[in-house]
C-alpha cells in the first residue's frame, strides 16, 4: 500500500503510542477480569480500542458486560448495574448512571473515561433484543477483518473528523467509527475507498456480505455484515454524504496534510458579526429558550423539527427565509431564521376553492362577499381569489407571538418554551453562549472550499 | 318558453325595434343588389343582423362579397377591393381600408356602420382558404336553426355583456357571437343552457353534430358545427368561462335584472386612488410606452407577452408579485405590477449543481471559491449554494434598467419600448388615459360579488 507523504505525517501525530495502547488495554483487561470473577457474566472490550483503530488521544474504553438471555431485562438492569457499580468501587472511580437505549455506567479512572454496559449475550445479531446486543457482533466482525488497514481506518477518521464529517450523532448526521471501518474493509484501503466515494451518487448500495434483504431510502446504504436488516449509515444525511465526497475528489487532485487538519473553530466579536450582517442587508431572528434537561440526541430533533415548522409559519406568512439553524448548549437552545424581509404588505392573497367545486366555491363567495376585503373574490385560473388583512405584518410579531405555541414544536421544545422564550434581532442576536454557532453560521462554507481558501491565504 | 317576469322586462329594452330592423335589412339588401348588379361576385348579410340576433343599438352590419375560388389571392384582394369601394362611393358612404387576415372595408352610410368583405364562395366550409370564408358557413348554419331562440340568444348576449364575458377579443377572451348562438341551439333555450353551465367543468366537450375529429387542451371545446376541426370556443379563458358559470348559477339561484345591468365602469379619484392603494401596503409600479400602430388583437397578446416576462424578472429577482395587468390605449399602453417589496436584501442565494454531476460541480466550486461572496459553496440537500450579491435591490432600478429589454417582449412592444418608456410608483401610477384600467385593477370583483355587494347596498 503506497501512502502519499502527507499520510505518514498524519499518521505520525495520529497513532496511539505504544504507552498509551499498552495502558489502556491493561486497564481492559482488569475491568473484564474483575467482570468474570463475579462469575455473573461474561464480559468483553468493543469499540475502537478493542479495535486498535482510535486516534491518539481519543482513548474512551468501553466494556460490555454480557448476561445470559434467560434474565428478565428488569433483572439485567438491576444486576447489570449492580455488577458495574460494585467493579467501579473496586478500582476507586467516580462514576455516573447514564441512560441510552438501557441504563449504563460512565466511569472515570485515572483519567480514562470508562463506559460499563450490561448486554445480552445473543447468539447471533438477528436475534438481539436491544441496540446495545449487537455491539459485540461489530467487534468480533471488524477484529476478523481489520487486518492490515488499522492506518487506514486512522486516516479516515481523521479525514472525517477535519471535515466535521465524522460522528453519527443527530446533530452531525455524519459516519460513525464503524461506518468507517466497514467502508475502509470493503474498499480495501482508504484511497481506494477515496477513488469510490468520489464517484458516488444517492442511494448508493454497499453490500459487503452479499446479504441485504431489505430496501433503505437513505442516501447511502451499507448493510451491516451482522445484520441484513440494518443499515449502518442510516443516520447519514445527503450534506454530509456529499461534503465527504467533495473533500475525497478534492485530496485526490491535490493532496495535504490541510486535510487532516480540523479549521479553527470560527469566533466573530460582536462587532465584525454585526458588519457582516448589515452587509447582507438580510433580517436575523433569534429564539433562545432553556434547555430540556435531556440528551442531545432526543433534544436535537426536536429542534430541527420546531425550525422547520417555524420555517414555513413565516413563509406561510409572507416573510421568505433565506436559512436557519439550531444549536443546543448545556443552559440554552437557540433556533435562528434568517429572513428577506422584516416587514410584508397588510395585504395578502387568499386562494380559495376552484369554480368547479361548486358548493365550496359558493361557501367561499358567501363568506367573503360581506366581509371587508381588499379586492375579490375574483377569479383567476377558475379558482376564487379574495385579497384580504393579514395579522402579522412585521415578523418579530409574529416571532413574539404565541401562534408559534400552536405549531408542531417537539414535545420537550414546546414545554420548555410554555416557560417562555426572548427573540433576538439582527445584531442583537449575539450571544457569548453562542459565539461559534452564530459566527460558523455567517461564515458558512463546504470543507473543500475552506481548504481551498487557506490554501491561497498562505 | 317560460320567462322570468324580469327576462321580459330586459327583451322589450333589448329586442331591435322593427324600425331599426327595417331599416338596416333594407340597407343590406340595397348593397347586396348592388354587388350582384356588378356581375363579378355573390353577396350575402352575415352576422346577428342577418340573423335576427343583435341587441338593441349593436347594428353593425356586415355583407360578405363572395368570388369565386378561381381567382388567385392577389386577384381577390384587389378586385374585392376595387368593387367594395365603388359601392362604398355609389353609396355616398366615408369608408377606410382595414385589415384582419384580409384586407376588408369600412364604410359608414347614414350612421350604419357597414363591413365590406371579399371572401371566396367555397362549397364546404371544411375547404375554407381563410378564416373569413367560413362566415357564410355559420350564418346558413345558424338560420337553418336558430327558429324559436331568438330571444334567447339575446337574453344571453346581454347577460354575458353584463358580466364582461362577452367578445372573443383577445383583451376579453370571451364568449362570441356565434358561440351565444350555438350554444343556445344545443341546449335549447336560455334556461337550459345556464342549467347546464351551472355543472361545466374544465375540458367541457360540446359537439351539436356529433362528428368532432380532433382533441382540444382549450377549457371549453365546442365543435363547429361546420367544421369537425375547429373549436368555436378557442378564444375562452377559464377565467371568462368560469366567471359565466358563476353568473349562471348565481342568476338561477336569484334571478333579477342586475344580471343584465352592466356595472357603471368605476373611476377613482387620484386621491381615493391613492388611499386605497396605502391600505393595501403593497408597491405598485407602471410601465408606460407609445402603443404600437396595430389592431388590439396584435398588440394584446404581446402586452400580456411582456407584462409575463416582466413579472418572471421581478420575481427571479427577490420581488414577489402579487397582481399584473395590461392595458392598451389609443396613445399609449400601460403593464401594471403590484409587488409585495419594493427593496429586497443584497444577499442572494445562488443554488448550483448537485455534488454528483462531478465536473459541473467542479467547475462551480472553483468559479465560486476565488470570489467575494457572502458565504458558501455550501452543500445543501446535496447541491452547492452560495450567497452573492445581486445588481438591483430596488425594484425600481430593475424596471428602469436595460435588463427589461433582454427578455421575451412582444416585437412591436420591444420596437417601442426601445424608443423609452416611463415607471410610475405608488399613486404616481395614477394618469387620466387610464382611469378606469387603474380603478378596476385596485376594485376587483367576479361578476357575482359585485351583484351580490350592489344588492346589498340597495
Amino acid at each position: 500500500m503506497t501512502r502519499f507523504p502527507c499520510e505518514e505525517e498524519v499518521l505520525r501525530r495520529i497513532r496511539p503510542t505504544p504507552e498509551e495502547r499498552t495502558y489502556i488495554r491493561a486497564m481492559g483487561e482488569r475491568l473484564i477480569e474483575a467482570v468474570e470473577r463475579s462469575g455473573k457474566a461474561k464480559a468483553m472490550m468493543v469499540g475502537s480500542v478493542a479495535r486498535d483503530t482510535f486516534v491518539r488521544g481519543d482513548r474512551d474504553l468501553d466494556i460490555f458486560i454480557l448476561f445470559d438471555t434467560s434474565l428478565s431485562r428488569q433483572e439485567l438492569q438491576d444486576e447489570g448495574l449492580s455488577l458495574a457499580r460494585r467493579i467501579a468501587e473496586e478500582f476507586g472511580a467516580t462514576w455516573r448512571e447514564k441512560y441510552a437505549e438501557h441504563p449504563y455506567l460512565n466511569a472515570t479512572i485515572d483519567s480514562l473515561d470508562i463506559d460499563l454496559v450490561p448486554c445480552y449475550a445473543v447468539a447471533s445479531a438477528t436475534e438481539i433484543k436491544s441496540a446495545v446486543d449487537r455491539t459485540p457482533f461489530h467487534t468480533r466482525y471488524v477484529l476478523a477483518h481489520i487486518d492490515g488497514y488499522v492506518d487506514d481506518v486512522l486516516l479516515l477518521k481523521q479525514f472525517a473528523k477535519a471535515s466535521g464529517v465524522y460522528g453519527s450523532d443527530h446533530m452531525t448526521g455524519g459516519f460513525s467509527g464503524y461506518l468507517c471501518e466497514i467502508l475502509t474493509i470493503y474498499y480495501g484501503g482508504f484511497h481506494p475507498l477515496l477513488e469510490a466515494a468520489a464517484s458516488w451518487k444517492p442511494g448508493e448500495v454497499i453490500d459487503i456480505e452479499g446479504h441485504g434483504t431489505k430496501e433503505f431510502d437513505d442516501p447511502l446504504v451499507v448493510i451491516d455484515p451482522v445484520d441484513p436488516e440494518r443499515n449502518v449509515a442510516a443516520a447519514l444525511s445527503l450534506s454530509r454524504m456529499f461534503e465527504f465526497v467533495e473533500v475525497a475528489r478534492g485530496y485526490l487532485e491535490e493532496p495535504s496534510e490541510a486535510f487532516f487538519c480540523r479549521p479553527p473553530a470560527p469566533a466573530l466579536t460582536p462587532v465584525v458579526f454585526s458588519r457582516l450582517l448589515s452587509a447582507r442587508g438580510t433580517y436575523l431572528y433569534s429564539i433562545t429558550f432553556k434547555t430540556p434537561d435531556l440528551t442531545p440526541d432526543t433534544v436535537v430533533p426536536q429542534l430541527r423539527k420546531s425550525a422547520e415548522s417555524i420555517r414555513d409559519l413565516l413563509e406561510r406568512s409572507g416573510f421568505p427565509v433565506n436559512r436557519t439553524d439550531v444549536c443546543m448548549r448545556e443552559k440554552r437552545c437557540m433556533l435562528l431564521f434568517e429572513l428577506m424581509a422584516e416587514t410584508v404588505p397588510v395585504m395578502r392573497r387568499h386562494i380559495g376553492p376552484p369554480l368547479w367545486s361548486r358548493e365550496n366555491s359558493r361557501k367561499f363567495l358567501e363568506k367573503y362577499v360581506r366581509r371587508e376585503v381588499f379586492a375579490g373574490p375574483y377569479i383567476e385560473e377558475g379558482r376564487y381569489v379574495v385579497e384580504v388583512g393579514r395579522r402579522f405584518t412585521r415578523a418579530i410579531d409574529l416571532l413574539r407571538s404565541n401562534v408559534i405555541l400552536d405549531i408542531a414544536l417537539g414535545k420537550h421544545v414546546r414545554r420548555s418554551m410554555e416557560e417562555g422564550w426572548s427573540v433576538g434581532t439582527d445584531a442583537e442576536c449575539w450571544d457569548e453562549e453562542f459565539a461559534v454557532f452564530l459566527s460558523r453560521f455567517l461564515d458558512r462554507a463546504s470543507p473543500l472550499a475552506r481548504i481551498k481558501r487557506m490554501a491561497t491565504r498562505r
